[in-house]
């Protein structure tokens, strides 16, 4: 390969001829060797830099600190990198500064010397149109853009995965649950026969606990609007000119289309990550509800012989490699896998929230990276498990009806006819002699036929007042 | 001890003669032999259940389906319960049945026995005015009134003790901020030497931290305000009379004076404590956030003599055993403790949460148990903290001084003048030959002295514009 | 209330005229008013005290740097405190001081003003024979004693109640492995119908679990059996007299029959809790274990009509408070939540573990009160399954039949013989046409009735090779 | 791009022409989109699976069940398979069926495609030499064969990585507590100065966390080594030749170089992965003492004027992109913040652990794929670690000697002398004058100038007895 020496207060560098990123990119590619394959800074981060890199260009060329030129060579990159061209150029791991330094050195980096090139000039070149801190990093420090820079990409992910995701799948079960609303079918409490509900109620607790759980992460999204931007190294703003953080924030949601602001208090916005924190305590509560539902859904289709089976699943390929025509509810799995491992990247990001120091958290791009990934998780495995199962849902009407008419716990409505103990006794000798409920009933002398008929009516016992 | 027998529907129990509590109770007793010294079922559980029983019978009288005469006697146990006169009278754990069945029946028990003595029965009467399921837990299952008694006992304990103890220190955060407002002092980021700030601001970003917590917390209590009773045994509403649910919640607000309602999805709040996951969301933020305000204020009140010493804590209690003259910070000891023990009770909700089946989640004990520890250790925590230790915090102003007038960060001024680099140069060259940092400055021939004393005025750079 | 002065290096303390405990935890009651009721500092954290205290005392008189007569009283009084005669000495809280220092010195405290009375002397005296600091605390520091004490406790808890108890429930899932170990039945996978096993085979899985769980904390005791005690205040040993860490947990080992020795490192036993994040690890095993174990054995005693019901666990009490005659799987959700629990546990112990400073860990208290729990609720929670519920584990035959007669997947036996494919074929067909796997293979010609009944041989499918 | 079809028991699907993968594996990838870019299944899981298909179908060769032909063929690409050259060939994600039936599948299918182009034929052929199912994958399950590919991952990653990794930095620990045994400095408790040790002890303490770490690790491989091969669909070993399982784990072991055998409880291996969640506990212990490790190390070295500042650390990077000069423990940030992603896996892997049902855990591709980051993340963190920062720690001797002069607790020496009161009236009087110890001592008049000298001597307060 062939190189070029780069430069940084440390020293000389060498880096690769035609690579875009510098010096400091350099140092951390080689003093940072940890997962490189597997764990780079998720792009996202780096797309959103771009935003931030952008309004901070045209903020300071505002303030009449930054000339139209160089303002418009940061600019053409920006779009370039927001649009994914530069992915390359990115190399960084999770595992570097705690503040993302080096990230933003790197994107500090890339986007002076491609500016550069677009201006006509050479990576070689000793001198460049751009310096790295004093042009593109102006008016802002690492520990303020960062921040800025996750809390963007969280919003986007947000938005443009997550709440879809969820939202698709919350639709699917609020039409099925009413499309089954008079599908009568036995309840199930401590695993055990209970008293009857329709599919459709069954349907509308999870519909409703996805409603939730949306409701939860559309009002944390203004908590994440609020952008470090304009605080730079501890949170006074040092170096950045007047209002340059109302401006700064005002201009990427312009640019992104999302409503952001400035923060009301910096110290806080970087000296910690609660934003983050609460905001992943909303994704906990998806999966939390994820789980029990895809829980749920995989017993009620269990079997096809020796199990509930009281739906139907879609048969999305074999289930297994040894037993020839098994069928497996495998997006149920898949959704459940998701829910734990959203609930493991909660621990890691309180973990990492509540260990900050002084005027900085240094458990940044840890926490971004554990963010993102539940945020595109739970979106992306909403959209799959809805579109490969959920929709296809389908009661298995036989089943249902041999559960419900053999249930016991129909007795429950002699209860306010003939008393608690008296209807105990009468399930209590159905359970043992092996006989329906109504035989038992009738045999003990405490209803007659036509009470019991009368009483005992599933349909009423479902219906909600 | 003295014996009575007491049955239920699986036959005879023999009971101390003087316990108001019945057969199930006495089984759940002689079952469960888990922790019984230190696992108690919480009493706020218990005081709880008082509400929402004389709620439920005050609501099944004016439907008619209960006498007055039974009615008031319901009421009468259920006051002397709230005031925890009966306390003694609910001796079940928490690990019991996971739906709180037991201590429903616990309850019902207790208020039957009590309220047939009242009565002017005897314990021993084999007829008793009250019957524990077919009276007392009249249109009610242990599924929706369990449900219910964790959400009341969650909400008053958070209004009672988790908010006012927050937001006292929240208070007195606030207030130091605004005391020390013009306390300027080194940064530290990375633990390392930054650009300085004020005390008062670093203050404010604690301060910050809890009125976003309390904001989380108070955002909260209306989906905690929504209650599960009207659902009785699967969310149908089985047994129950028309509009029980909306009268019952009503009642229940009423009694309390906290705003209750029905929940819209009765399913859900069986099935789920999703609205409880959600809510400890909120207060893991808050423990997150006491973990970073405990760590610093140790540590800026760290030495006497070979720490950072910035900050002076008041002196509580010898510190050491063996040290004398040893003074610890032991009010933030205790709060990062509790920090800890609420992410980790998080954890045990979470799971509990997520591992409901069908119509039930049968973790309900654990989930409030944990919740309710959780509220109570923050809340009284901070009300401790506060008094013991954030109201006492001043200023050690020679450290602070020293430190600041030692700082190499305050080269940071110079950067948008004299550029990055030339900038670091001089920082470098102060580092290595151990010198002030204007010294260094002026003798790099950069800057001059004029310029440097213009230029780097730490006050100046503390200004938030 | 009557009242005595007591003073400590920080001044006078008014205290209560009969408390054996003197200033300082007086100071302590009063600055950490956290929980009080519930959670006090573990009895067995004091009990293990009064070993080391005892153990202490004679190791420093063995060294002529204590009187024979002071030894005596401060033995005595040990004596009493591990008898819990002194329980009601010790009111202090786990949410104190992160080093434990105020319950060593509420120790000290008791044990020189409970010595002072043995000798004959009184309360309000103000000369005692025995000082806390410099008699009773001789040759220790809070720093070393704490975490020895909770190396004690630790151990004592283990090996008295969290092994035997999961022995217990071990030994009766092996040996209802073997009695079961004919029951053909059929097995699951994803949920799903699979191909066969054994009752027997089936409960082995579990008693492997709970073997490799007993091997996990079997294996863990040496290393919580080695002792800070010997460290003093930061682990040089400062102020002990030479080999008193050696004797002192000789000693130690002595009076409590296990088999403690001094920590090779006693920088790590007083800066970490390493030994007791890494046994926790063990206890999270077991609860692991027993979650699979505990959901197993509910979903397969479910019903008792709509479930699975392969099994019949005891009913223990009556199930519902709303619906007659139900029981439900007690054991199993009490179990299941200790498991949640000390999953929780598990957190909080790994954060605490995680956050020492330098040379001390100070979550000493919250890490101790959360390893006790969790050992505690393990070992009673499976004794008590194990008595109330896997003692009297049945198989439902009727059930396991009928399902094991349905399967579809015994059509795994004929891979072998005529291939994946056709062996998928006919699986397919039988469940399409709702017929018995014999007739589909007979019907699609790829077998014969004789090579059916051959090959398709339940029996023989689970005859492990 | 050009497609041809593939088939399998649910029918025809369209695959890239040139996929050596088939249906199933197509199926998959259409149905989980989910992460696609940054899940795909560990290349580790696929290089184990390329081991076990090679020893398997060498078995089944010496069973004379498959032909050595084709044997030689499946042989010849697992060799292909393990150098990694159809990497690309494995496009599934861990988000898919949580047995891993997919990722299994698409190594059979992988093997049979590629073994009959190394044959001779054609991708598009219709009759291929080997099948997927009949031939690669005979006598086994995706059940036993998921696991077994995950244990032999895990113990590879384990022994070529994370214990090479943390022993090197626990070497260079010891290295350095040996180079710095007699620096004496301060001690610090509850952050506050405290008794003297060397800097060497201090590091000791390091070097005997991670011994204990590397020790737990070593502990659990045999545990791990334990294969479930073997068992195939529910633990029975259905379909698998007589003593299958022992001679396919010798194989592995033989082929591996790693001392593997066959599982005792092959129900336990299947149904459970209690082996990698008790081996991960081992990795969650590694996790915390280097939170504790390298928090301290940052702390130490903070600065550098207005910090503890008592080591120096390599300096590797510019810190700040606004603050010229800065540099920061950037390798203390990076392994912190791998600790907190091994504790949130940690919770992962548990929850994943305990939510297993009847014969089979289905959460296998999350566990692993948590299991390997953490056990990768530690190896290559601390190599990093140890590489660029703890090699580089140098004592500060200058700021070592200050804070060791004004220590106020050397104090402690005196406590045997002259009792603990007047020791902390002496530390007292120091503290509130701002003088030397020594100057309070003599100026009390409880002991002389001489005796001073001879107690208080720092050097004899660090020599361990």
């Amino acid at each position: 390969m062939k190189y070029r020496t780069e430069k940084d207060t440390m020293g000389k560098v060498r880096v690769p001829a035609d690579a875009y990123y510098g010096a400091q990119t350099q140092r951390s590619v080689e003093n940072f060797k940890i997962a490189a394959d597997i764990n780079r800074m998720p792009r996202e981060v780096i797309h959103a830099f771009a935003y931030l890199k952008k309004a901070a260009a045209i903020t300071n060329m505002e303030a009449e600190i930054l000339s139209p030129e160089k303002c418009d060579l940061i600019v053409r990159v920006c779009d370039e990198i927001a649009e994914g061209k530069l992915d390359d150029s990115f190399p960084l791991v999770v595992w570097q500064t705690g503040s993302g330094t080096q990230t933003n050195m790197n994107v500090n980096e890339v986007i002076a010397n491609r500016g550069h090139v677009l201006n006509g000039g050479k990576l070689a070149d000793r001198e460049k149109i751009l310096l790295p801190n004093d042009d593109v990093n102006k008016s802002q420090s690492s520990n303020d853009v960062f921040p800025t820079a996750m809390h963007i990409a969280a919003c986007r992910m947000l938005t443009e995965t997550t709440i879809p995701g969820i939202r698709a799948l919350h639709g699917t079960l609020m039409e099925k649950s009413a499309e089954y609303a008079k599908v009568v079918k036995i309840g199930r409490t401590h695993f055990m026969d209970a008293t009857p509900l329709t599919l459709g109620q069954e349907l509308s607790g999870y519909a409703a606990q996805l409603g939730n759980a949306l409701a939860a992460i559309e009002k944390i999204l203004p908590r994440l609007g609020q952008l470090a931007i304009g605080g730079t190294a501890v949170g006074t703003g040092v170096n950045a000119p007047k209002d340059f953080a109302v401006k700064a924030a005002a201009r990427i949601a312009e640019l992104t289309g999302l409503p952001f602001v400035t923060a009301p208090n910096k110290f806080e916005a970087l000296a910690t990550h609660d934003a983050l924190v609460e905001a992943h305590g909303a994704l906990r509560l998806a999966a939390v509800s994820l789980m029990k539902i895809a829980n749920d859904i995989r017993m009620l289709s269990s079997g096809p012989r020796a199990g509930i089976g009281e739906i139907r699943i879609p048969e999305n390929e074999p289930g297994s490699s040894i037993m020839p025509g098994k069928v497996n509810p495998t997006q149920c799995e898949a959704l459940t896998m998701i829910a734990a491992q959203v609930m493991g990247n909660d621990t890691a990001i309180s973990i990492g929230g509540s260990n900050g120091h002084f005027e900085l958290n240094v458990f940044k791009p840890m926490i971004i990276y554990n963010f993102l990934h539940s945020a595109r998780l739970l979106g992306e495995g909403c959209a799959s498990f809805d579109e490969h199962c959920a929709k296809g849902i389908e009661p298995m009407y036989e089943n249902i009806k041999k559960h419900l008419d053999n249930s016991l716990m129909l007795v429950t409505a002699l209860s306010p006819k003939i008393g608690y103990y008296k209807s105990a006794e009468i399930a209590r000798k159905a359970y043992e002699e092996n006989i329906l409920l109504r035989e038992a009933a009738v045999g003990s002398g405490y209803v007659t036929e036509e009470e019991f008929d009368k009483w005992v009516d599933p349909a009423r016992m479902v219906t909600v007042r």
